[in-house]
């Protein structure tokens, strides 16, 4: 017989189906046995009039008819005839993979990752991930993007030093990326519109919940732009098409988070850093130390800002100070000590940090000089500039802090499969 | 007056357009100027009736009217009226861009590669690489697989020991994944049917046209199959889907490598390894040496047989020896010196290896204890086989290598971006 997914029953009433997948409930009442069986497409309560043999987490094949019931969830049921388990928990669940919340200790929720990614609230975190990346692979190519692969070992670490990851490459020192910022510029001289869905690295002994030391990063680079709003509105408009899609295809696991996608406006607001740091100050009495652009407080108060006065989950905060910025910045054309440089906020954290770059290889080589920046390493990309570059700029975005702000999750790390930080490198 | 794109063009007849890109060809005959510009969405001649003072590889921006002309390609050109350089070569390229073929010596083909990329033949390599990643991305969703991204950084060299490179991690040794096999099994007893696309590092100190030390791995997990079969057939579907949608979205990168996409058949055909071994040696007196599964021109011999035999450009490789699979393959129950292992080879190479995996707690720990494999470092995935994982297999297939089959490349290297091998680690 035939596998049957649980969303082609619907279309099978009064048939008789074979179901395979794992059982994420079992309960008894009077005689009944009644099994939620999951597989990829869904899952179904199954009912026996007796004991089905089935227990909790177990992975089944089950063969019976199907039955329409209004009270059921998705308006149908099976009526269970054979069950065969074909794969048993040989010890018991470290947990009850049947309750609505897992609340496990932080320490246990990842220790037992394997198992609690099974169940069907994290599940969703994952699923919702699923989806973000599906619609970031729909949407850069509907905007005439070409996805490229960039190398994650780099010859040397010149993208600021101290946070790289060091390698041993055969009878060299090597170093993991902690961008494809280089390579991404590169390429936008080549197809003119590049992304990239890759790993970074960051050796960053941070213990926050905004930090891990892998991620994913989603990143793009857009050439013949006319200055950085080009690249404020191309994310505007993607991340737009992203919400809307991920919001009708992800509903069912929103919901498990009782919340919705975040509307992204038509036209984010923008705001200069130097102004809303005065804003913040005024408004809500907090005030960001001299010689920091913004601090994780300082973000939460421009969400607020631009929620009380635009009503946005997101904001722009732009003109980021030349002191704060990489050397490739662009600097403000009104102002030598700003950059055109920007970070995206969604409700409060920073998801987003672009800007527009360097074009020119004079302008580049002299702010190097400027800010001390010297060439050893970097070669290949500094003579990119010598060749017709046109002006461009681009952004990288971290994926998991997307999901971790989507779902309000307490940390970036519930929304990494198998995360990394300081401590933890397994499993 | 607003941009428009190259492929908008044929919309717009006798209007005054905007284009922007970069001059590809520059020629002049009698007092015109003949200027090809390609953006991201194709390219177009411009002429002028004088020297437009644009050179080969400027970036460019040029007002003109579109006027209709059957001799021209895409049945469109531009009468040129006003041209901008907007960036500039400062030195000489150090190739003619405007050539046919590049013909550059393999050094300075990676040597020059920021520039090396901007050649059309070149570029055509990265937009059949683009539309790979788009199939893969959207047939495995098709049917029914999830997307993760698992970690690259792991605490332990388990899967084989000697070709993993070692990381510094904070105040601890670490290593790189070779492939995410252990996280996708995992993933499999959460959803299901999961696919990655992800970075793979091998410490191999090869110098072949067919390693890369740094590669892109398209792989996939499927559970509840019956057999290794099923993976193989789902492959099957899925290279089919695939290559169709690449055909028929690039076959004007197709046409400057003179091929066409290789046809998927319906059912690819099998042959088991150890016959294929005697077909080899009796048909093309080619003897593999003993204690070696196959040899690369073993495997040209055995895509020469597919051709010959089943006109077939694919053939699945089978019952891989026991003693040359991992401990995780599961052994054949027909013969316990023989494996439920597969390679799949096109044209001639191994582009995919899979298998169905043990998926018995205690089969598993026999299998490791034949084979002299030490639990150490890999707890976490051992531990998952005593939690009812349904039988399950799947696949690891090198994205580069496809592409150096389908266009027929000397080397995989040229289809990377930016190839890292023992010696080279720049650009």
């Amino acid at each position: 017989m035939e596998r049957t997914l649980v969303n082609e029953i619907s279309g099978k009433p009064g048939e008789k189906v074979l179901i395979k997948g794992r059982a994420m409930v079992v309960r008894k009442l009077g005689g009944l046995s009644f099994v939620v069986v999951q597989d990829r497409s869904g899952s179904i309560q199954v009912v026996f009039e007796k004991d089905s043999g089935i227990k909790v987490g177990d992975a089944v094949e089950i063969t019976g008819e199907v039955k329409k019931d209004e009270r059921a969830k998705g308006s149908f049921e099976i009526a269970g005839e054979k069950a065969e388990v074909i794969a048993n928990n040989v010890e018991d669940l470290p947990f009850d993979l049947a309750r609505n919340e897992l609340n496990l200790t932080v320490d246990n929720l990842y220790d037992f990752r394997p198992l609690s990614l099974r169940h069907p609230k994290i599940q969703a975190i994952f699923k919702i991930y699923d989806l973000l990346l599906k619609g970031y692979e729909e949407v850069m190519r509907e905007e005439g993007f070409t996805e490229i692969k960039t190398p994650k070992i780099l010859e040397a670490a010149t993208e600021g030093g101290a946070n790289f990851f060091q390698i041993k490459y055969f009878d060299k020192k090597a170093y993991l990326a902690q961008s494809p910022q280089f390579y991404k510029q590169i390429m936008a001289g080549v197809f003119e519109r590049v992304f990239e869905i890759g790993t970074a690295f960051r050796a960053e002994p941070h213990f926050t919940t905004r930090h891990v030391n892998e991620y994913t990063s989603l990143d793009a680079e857009i050439a013949f732009i006319k200055d950085f709003y080009d690249v404020c509105r191309i994310l505007n408009k993607v991340l737009g098409k992203i919400f809307r899609k991920v919001g009708e295809e992800g509903a069912e696991y929103l919901k498990l988070y009782n919340t919705q996608m975040p509307e992204v406006p038509e036209e984010i607001p923008y705001v200069k850093l130097a102004d809303i740091k005065k804003i913040i100050e005024k408004k809500y009495n907090y005030k960001i130390s001299e010689g920091t652009d913004i601090d994780p407080e300082g973000e939460r108060l421009a969400g607020r800002y631009a929620k009380e006065e635009f009503n946005s989950d997101f904001i722009f905060l732009t003109h980021y100070p030349w002191s704060d910025k990489p050397f490739y910045t662009m600097p403000s054309p009104e102002n030598p000590e700003e950059t055109c440089g920007f970070d995206l906020l969604l409700r409060g954290m920073e998801i987003v940090t672009g800007s527009q770059r360097i074009h020119l290889y004079k302008m580049l080589m002299e702010n190097m000089k400027r800010k001390g920046v010297k060439p050893d390493g970097m070669e290949f990309y500094l003579n990119i500039f010598k060749f017709a570059m046109p002006p461009h700029g681009g952004w990288g975005m971290g994926s998991e802090r997307l999901v971790q702000q989507i779902l309000r999750l307490k940390s970036v790390k519930e929304a990494v499969l198998f995360p990394r930080d300081v401590k933890r490198l397994s499993p």
